[in-house]
């Protein structure tokens, strides 16, 4: 049978390596046209692995054409001089891994939702209802904002939850904040620069890369982003999470909200992006009202989603833009189509203005506050439990864990990969290393962390419990003891 | 009662001049807070206008807070010294219309969908099917191209009804085609000069000059855009839609097509963005074969939606990438989260893979064909008949209408808006008048035009017919018999 060493995986996963390793033999003949590849199941047995790991293998061989099927019978090497064989045309068949997407026992970085806590039934029956009576209207084209019901609806949320007086023509609905930053930046010019927090959550420094606009990275000190550097660096939007800072967990306290109000008040061009996107899962005290709300200038453009809220597969968020970009918008870009589907935008409409949402939400935050409490637990009483100190978990759907080790990051994130779990460390969240360095008078409760010799930054460790099953919470630390190789 | 004359409405709608009218009273304090407003039936009466009209105008005042209602009292003019009052919050309020969005009595511009036609009870029962069997599914974050079955599923389509050899790995499922092409030019890149047709469907230049990119008018000939001026324009990519051009109708013949991509693979920057818009409402001939299919240097960026065959307001469309520029997007912007949801992702898996799209399809083209014979044939029996000739009516879901008239375009499409219709001409679709003049030797139809004397693109109009209700026709045309003036 084939038999592959897997001592030089270097950071591939398992199903990558294998993967490669079949790919390798049939590009170089070592496997022909035709030979039968080993059943999954005996396969698994021979190289000591799982069943899963070759399912995964053979799925992307069979997606690029190295592999080809016979139902019943087995796996068999595809002619590669004949081109690789076409991609399987069956709608039935499994969808099949894409390269770089990876399956884990565990994902600590993962924002996904769990189909347990999705109100199935309420949204199924609440589509139904809005397929039955609103036909005419779910045919007609929205303004390029969205539908007035749920942008009414939206205001009620925002006005109701977190205080604030918006008129549903300020509200902007689109398919996800991805999306809605690429219009921002649309709106604001591609000539301004466009400050984002480090560390911070790298996807919006890549969106505004991706868009060819200039980005800077501000350093952050414990209250927030550092404004003098916004002046410094020439900033003229910033885009800040002053609620909820990820991943460090910093809250803006208002003085220096007011003092970035005031940076925004001295020029024209100057904006502040306000992305308010896990205000719902505050656990503990009264939220600090947002930016928007005690923004008299129109300099705060905020944002939220319900991504993070209701599922991350329903890709609905919005922003609200100060009336003058409210006015603006329209004009300029109002040819825009609304992102997204009339039938999600009026069944969500329902489910706010029904009291759905509310509901959900605290229930969400129950579900949380549950996954929070079993995932310290057991850390509590594994082996780990002396080593490590727990910061920021009174917000949000993660908490940093700050561990007393000397083995470096890299070679635990590795180590915890190849145990199928997924991790990140506060330092992959800078993009320069000398903000990091500078961290050791910031706010990342690093000044709770008991030991100090190691740098500033090191060994923090981003655990985002949200869509870790219960069932699985026991292994997986018992999984990440031996990451750490405590035991 | 509240009079106001209309001789003076200018390039306004009824129900926007309306709006002003009481607006300004309202600010100039002729109306009083607290005034109670005319209702809208005696005031429809006494203004002789419809009551639609008077309902527009009120809810468009009642949305910017200048008036406020009463429930079953009527309306009153609000005190504007105390700021606005605040947009009203009952989301079963009846939405509003937003400045800028009007309505028609017939739409000829319009590509919304008709309510009577989409399949709601099939839809409704695959998103019952969809949400009761896949929920883990539903709430697993998808690749950023869209979910496998749903690529599968299209690849399968393309291959039957385009006859394109697709892999599922290189389609990109996105919220609208507005959507796509910003993705594409992340991906292309910003320093890229991008080559649209002219004339041509505005949004695509449009987009790509709020974009922040180069965007060049490429003049056509009959058989599609002009090489000679892409290498004279200095055009790296080039968008058209070589099967069915708007708004003329040019079909790219087969030897154009080979040139185009001769001229495309004569350089590595060099694309072709083909846009496939409207290929399944063909209604006569076979179709030639797309750009793609007949591309073997990877140089050809496939689009299609689903929002002109299923609805325009569910935001589903794709593009087929080339298998370079597939894996380049999955490295480079594999970040981004897919901007379809999932619900309408596998609904709309279903609805291909069981043969319902296709249907649908065969009945929407039989649909628009009766559409577009019950026009022409109402037109045939107008006092219009002898003044006009009709061109390119065998695909799409518009024809041209060459009239023979001496009344410029723009006092006829005015007359028209002030009789409720909504037109366009063929020379509001050129971006440069020099090209307009040129068009003499074009293929724009007008050489079947019988009368010479005008300019080569005035009076020529846009008839899309897709979106006018069959029991509005008769009186459309009698409107446009007066809109010209003739009778």
């Amino acid at each position: 049978m084939l038999t592959y060493s897997f001592s030089d995986i270097g950071s591939d996963s398992l199903y990558e390596y294998l993967y490669k390793c079949i790919k390798n033999d049939i590009l170089a003949g070592v496997l022909s046209p035709g030979d039968r590849l080993p059943s999954k199941r005996s396969f698994a047995k021979h190289l000591n692995i799982s069943t899963i790991t070759i399912e995964n293998a053979y799925a992307q061989l069979l997606a690029e054409g190295y592999i080809y099927s016979i139902p019943k019978k087995g796996y068999y090497a595809a002619d590669i001089a004949a081109g690789p064989a076409p991609a399987p045309a069956s709608p039935s068949q499994e969808p099949v891994p894409e390269q770089g997407e990876e399956t884990y026992f565990a994902d600590f970085t993962s924002s996904q939702t769990h189909p347990d806590t999705f109100p199935f039934s309420i949204w199924a029956k609440l589509m139904r209802e809005v397929i039955g009576s609103r036909s005419p209207d779910l045919m007609k084209n929205p303004p390029s904002g969205g539908i007035f019901p749920l942008r009414q609806a939206i205001a009620g949320h925002l006005k109701e939850f977190r205080g604030m007086d918006v008129k549903p023509q300020q509200i902007i609905v689109g398919a996800g904040t991805e999306y809605l930053y690429g219009l921002l930046i649309q709106l604001l010019g591609h000539g301004k620069v466009y400050g984002v927090e480090d560390p911070g959550y790298q996807k919006i420094s890549a969106i505004y890369k991706s868009n060819h606009v200039a980005c800077r990275h501000i350093p952050m000190d414990k209250h927030g982003i550092c404004i003098g550097k916004l002046e410094e660096l020439g900033a003229d939007i910033v885009h800040i999470s002053p609620s909820h800072h990820f991943p460090t967990g910093i809250v803006t306290p208002i003085s220096r909200r007011y003092e970035l109000l005031g940076w925004a008040a001295a020029s024209d061009a100057r904006y502040i992006i306000e992305d308010d996107y896990d205000c719902e899962f505050r656990f503990m005290g009264k939220p600090i009202p947002s930016l928007q709300s005690i923004d008299v200038m129109e300099k705060v453009i905020y944002m939220n989603t319900f991504t993070k809220t209701l599922a991350s597969t329903i890709r609905i968020s919005y922003m609200v833009l100060p009336g003058r970009l409210a006015e603006q918008f329209r004009e300029t870009m109002g040819f825009y189509s609304c992102t997204v589907s009339n039938f999600e935008q009026y069944t969500l409409a329902r489910f706010l203005a029904d009291g759905h949402f509310e509901r959900h939400i605290n229930r969400m935050r129950n579900f949380y506050h549950g996954q929070r409490d079993l995932l310290l637990g057991y850390l509590k009483n594994s082996p780990l439990s002396p080593h490590i100190t727990i910061m920021e978990e009174d917000a949000g759907l993660h908490f940093l864990m700050c561990v007393d080790t000397s083995v470096p990051d890299g070679a635990v994130l590795q180590k915890a990969k190849s145990l199928g779990l997924r991790l990140t460390s506060l330092s992959q969240y800078y993009y320069e290393k000398g903000h990091a360095a500078k961290q050791e008078t910031a706010g990342n409760g690093r000044e709770n962390c008991p030991r100090e010799e190691h740098s500033a930054t090191e060994h923090i460790f981003i655990m985002n419990y949200s869509s870790i099953h219960p069932a699985h919470m026991e292994e997986a630390i018992a999984r990440l003891c031996q990451a750490f190789g405590v035991r």
